[in-house]
């Protein structure tokens, strides 16, 4: 059975306009058969927030929406709430303290059966404590800040649907490139992964050349910001107190919509080349124009005034294009070959 | 004749208690021999910062304190102005507006005798605004943000003390990530340099080899944060509006104090491996016992009782010492050789 799509949404999606998160969320669950079981155990709110989620959902088309509210780890063995994650095709978990959410349900059957549904091919979402559980290791609480700096953090275990990574949330709004830094820095075989609020990445699996291949898409407002601290210098060891952390080669990649990367290769699907329209036109017209000219010369046919004339109506407008050339060029050995199915329908 | 030492400062160096850098700036002019000269042009205010930049260099050490005020163009062509940088051993640029500075005094007579103080050995220091000039590319201004995006800040030209790079300031403090990827995004054959508060780097001309490098240090409480671009896949060229860039492949070196890093090869300068006094006794104790134990084993002389009273003797302190032994070698392409002169005398 394959497994299915993540949504990892950095908290504050948009509710009241453009909904693209939200509805993407549904349409994956299958839209008017989605049944979407909502757990709201990371926040304070309890009934109230569920409420919001399933009006929101029925609105964007899903077909049912049931709650899965465990309040400790007792509830969590309920198999009256295990039930409803095992018949769902969809699960989405609000923000709040992700260390409450954790706590709650990991290691129970009620997190087994989140990670049974995403291994089974329904789609799981989270938001801001919601997104950051997703992660092999959870960043559990910490101040915001630029420069990684010693002890500005804790990491604690999360669900595990995303190996091998540390999911961070708000990271633009809230000034997070520091402490995920400082994780990466400690912990070299994570791939850190920032989301801006009202963004989502959305994990999914791809058969690429044979190969099970995770990728990575961007949808929404912001950016994913991503470390790959693999070839790391770092003195995170031995760093005292709060001082600022040594983190020398960790490569950097921003990912706005549209991007696709690799998260098996570490690396960005190049973009495909987009053709401008209007330029493609000028082209032909200017290339129909200089073969007239060609026979004109050929025929001994090109007087200076007629060289004028012509040169006026083939005038391409300039552009500065050496840019739109050069760009897909720029890291041939970060880009892999494309993957021969796309990981984003969009 | 070889240029000068270069202290690019963040901002907000501490001026009441860890005077550290001040410090370094009075001793690199000479301290007692030092004939400082203040340039407060960024300064909405004049001889109040020159005051207290006069107290604080001459409680530091410092000779003599002139000031050097042009407040526009016209005056940055007075030669009294002029006469007293080229006779000053070393030049500090107070904070402030960077564009106000830059354009009162690039392309000027006093403009050139900075940069021909610099050429000739003197040191060059600036604080927030004073730092930013003096890259080839200056972040003009802008706004805060961790995620890069189309527009949020502004390029001009500073004096060109630091070739291709541009700097930016109160970097940690102001969140200042965004804007700087922003340039080198569009902009990828600059480095972007971003210096903390009360953090300065530190950029000498060494002969490593028989050839220049320009070798940056880093003192203070902070970090510098360097962007290297070169190998980087963005859309910065078609990215509309306001939105997120794409900046993929980035690589990122954080530099807290002690840091040594070559701008010439854009690499790390590997620190020194420093061993810990208290584990090397304790492993020459062990092995001396160890010896003694494999004699006792010749000699068939090693009773279970024996064993373990040697043991518990020979016991070496757990730590974890993997880091220790990996970290330098993690990033064996990135590190060059260790220069033969050090570029920090600290």
């Amino acid at each position: 059975m394959p497994r299915g799509p993540l949504l990892v949404v950095g908290g504050a999606e948009d509710k009241l306009r453009r909904r693209t998160i939200l509805q993407r969320f549904v349409d994956l669950a299958g839209g008017p058969d989605a049944r979407i079981a909502v757990i709201p155990t990371a926040s304070s709110l309890g009934p109230e927030i569920v409420e919001v989620y399933d009006a929101l959902f029925r609105s964007a088309g899903a077909g049912e929406v049931v709650a899965v509210r465990p309040e400790n780890r007792e509830d969590s063995h309920d198999p009256a709430l295990v039930e409803r994650l095992d018949s769902c095709t969809g699960v989405f978990m609000t923000g709040g303290n992700q260390l409450k959410l954790s706590s709650i349900v990991c290691g129970t059957p009620v997190g087994e059966a989140v990670r049974a549904a995403h291994h089974r091919g329904a789609v799981v979402a989270g938001t801001s404590a919601g997104a950051s559980i997703q992660s092999s290791h959870m960043v559990a609480f910490g101040v915001g800040g630029t420069t990684p700096k010693q002890r500005m953090t804790q990491v604690a275990a999360g669900l595990g649907l995303i190996d091998s990574t540390v999911v961070d949330q708000h990271f633009d709004q809230r000034n997070r490139y520091g402490r995920l830094l400082m994780i990466v820095a400690q912990s070299p075989q994570l791939l850190g992964i920032g989301v801006d609020e009202d963004t989502a990445a959305v994990v999914e699996h791809v058969e690429v050349d044979g190969e099970d291949h995770e990728l990575l898409s961007v949808l929404g407002r912001g950016a994913v910001t991503i470390f790959d601290p693999a070839r790391l210098t770092t003195n995170a060891y031995e760093a005292r107190r709060s001082a600022p952390l040594l983190a020398s080669g960790v490569v950097l990649h921003v990912l706005p919509e549209g991007s696709l990367f690799d998260l098996t290769t570490r690396s960005l699907v190049p973009p495909e080349a987009v053709v401008d329209p209007g330029e493609a036109d000028e082209l032909a017209a200017a290339g129909s124009d200089l073969r007239a000219l060609a026979r004109d010369i050929a025929a001994g046919d090109a007087s200076p005034g007629a060289l004028r004339r012509r040169r006026a109506r083939s005038q391409v407008r300039p552009a500065p294009r050496d840019a739109h050339d050069l760009a897909p060029d720029l890291a041939p050995d970060l880009a892999p070959a494309a993957p021969t199915t796309g990981g984003d329908p969009a």
